[in-house]
């Protein structure tokens, strides 16, 4: 049997892809950080998070959607492409646990009507899912790729961030891991996906009510939305917490589209669910809360003194998970 | 001599494109957004101003800018592209008066590390300017032409809308018009533009400091910025306030950079400038902003009872200006 920890190579990693091989994207974007950002009293949590805060609990954030990075329209209808680039957008929302308010749509296209009004369907499909209209926006044509940039505004009175999770802290997902990851994988085998899987990939869940109740509440000390695998954004809590995140392989919620792949569960991304830490004494109300919004809520490890995320593997022996989940566009020399 | 007011075949328009030849792209737009928009709580001023208006005051904001389209490289410095397209999306908060209060950058680039930085630190650049840091975005890699999106966040107590100019209010402009659009033609000419002209290009007008005051002082009545050409952008402006604007072509402030093309300060759009109505009764004081502020503001016309834009041309004669401005892409049957 394969080892579900060790690096996959079969699977493209859709979000977090690499320029030129000679930087890797995450190393890249922490350079464009600190370039362009300075502290400012109006902004109260700059770059670093699903968000970033304004005065007045005001959260915003931004997603690109490249065609043929992040979509293929061979893989999706375009009115699909469109929902999925706004409800990665409106996921760091919920991952802030904020209300949504309004998006912007930006798109640049080769010159077709019929295309750019689909995608555009899409993406008020996914507004209208959360209340929230396409305010504004902007189109061009463009020789290239179709690209989507879709930027969403939401509030909250006390947002969610990914640095606040304790020792102690029990570590929780939503839903089920490992679908939409099915389906790429079928994809890029040259299969059709199973109805479940592909549906997972075109149709994320909307976890607004959840991120929205566990802010309200104060419930959740931490929290992150996986776009980019269970390992990966789990290791971005957890550093920017300074905590180790030790999760327990055998309590992994396996959506039923990863046909039984723990690997999918745990470096697949695409999931858009909420990964979030909160004191053992708020368990009880966070397993009411998922009855309530009907959204199941799974406890799978805990935060301890260390960092990284460490795995518990089936046979329950402890192992380190890569820091930067499974980068396939990373040099083999690159790799943990 | 070349009638001024003809239309101009040689000169590209940047920032209007057309896709596809079968439906030009302001009407496509105003197809987006029908689809897109809903009536909201949230969202006081929805798609059709520089931009949308949410509760509290919050102006949002976004302008793509895609290789080839809006910039060329052989024209630009990346760094000037990058402060090109986040001085658009920022003109547009000029222009409904509001104060910038962050920016977010998405970057769709081919693999190019330093391309990416010299865009970036264009953008910070451009924020720097006006007080506001780049608080986040998104970065993906591209096959394609580079794509920049530029969304930005702003608040004012009283937006300056597109429609609320009066009959008898008097038509101001900022600046001088034609120097960016002489950029252009001279580069489509396959010549060096002028250093003036060239700098109106790269490095657009800040008129912050102008929207703000307006809008704190309750001098204008309507205002819109100008980045598709005067004629083009007055006519959006006469539109949303059912007046028909009479501008005076001799009194239009003509930059150094047109090389006395009237045509270019009339159509050649990139200015950046903010045009504005006001009642008579604020001229004073509008003429002491532009003192106090160092930015030359010229009236240049007068609000009147009727649709659309009307030329005072250079021997006192009335010709309606085409409602459209001179949209290059348009079927020769659509020119009016």
């Amino acid at each position: 049997m394969r080892n579900p920890f060790g690096p996959r190579t079969g699977l493209p990693r859709l979000r977090e892809s690499t320029l030129a091989g000679t930087m890797k994207e995450t190393r890249l974007i922490e350079r464009l950080v600190a370039i362009g950002w300075r502290g400012s009293r109006s902004v109260l949590v700059g770059p670093g998070d699903d968000g970033a805060v304004l005065r007045g609990g005001l959260v915003l954030s931004t997603d690109l959607a490249v065609e043929g990075v992040h979509f293929r329209f061979d893989w999706t209808r375009p009115e699909e492409a469109g929902f999925r680039a706004a409800a990665a957008a409106l996921s760091d929302l919920a991952a802030m646990g904020a209300a949504p308010e309004a998006l912007l749509a930006s798109l640049a296209a080769p010159g077709d009507a019929a295309l750019c009004e689909a995608l555009q369907r899409g993406i008020r499909d996914a507004g209208d899912r959360v209340g929230a209209p396409v305010a504004g926006g902007d189109l061009s044509r463009s020789p290239g790729p179709v690209v989507i940039d879709v930027a969403v505004v939401g509030r909250t009175r006390r947002p969610l961030l990914r640095g606040g999770a304790g020792e102690g802290d029990g570590v929780w997902v939503s839903g089920e891991l490992g679908g939409a990851g099915g389906a790429v994988a079928a994809w890029s085998a040259g299969e059709e996906p199973s109805v479940r899987a592909r549906s997972r990939f075109v149709r994320p869940p909307d976890r607004t009510g959840l991120g929205v109740a566990l802010s309200r509440e104060g419930l959740a000390t931490a929290a992150i939305d996986i776009s980019d695998g269970l390992t990966r954004d789990a290791a971005h809590l957890a550093r920017r917490s300074g905590v180790a995140l030790v999760i327990d392989a055998a309590r992994l919620p396996l959506d039923p589209g990863a046909g039984g792949d723990l690997s999918l569960a745990l470096a697949g991304g695409e999931d858009y669910e909420l990964l979030f830490t909160a004191p053992e004494a708020a368990a009880g109300r966070i397993a009411a809360l998922g009855r309530e919004l009907a959204v199941p809520l799974t406890p799978i490890g805990m935060a301890e003194r260390g960092e990284d995320v460490i795995l518990l593997d089936l046979n329950g022996c402890r192992t380190p998970a890569p820091p930067d989940g499974y980068d396939h566009f990373a040099a083999p020399g690159d790799r943990s």
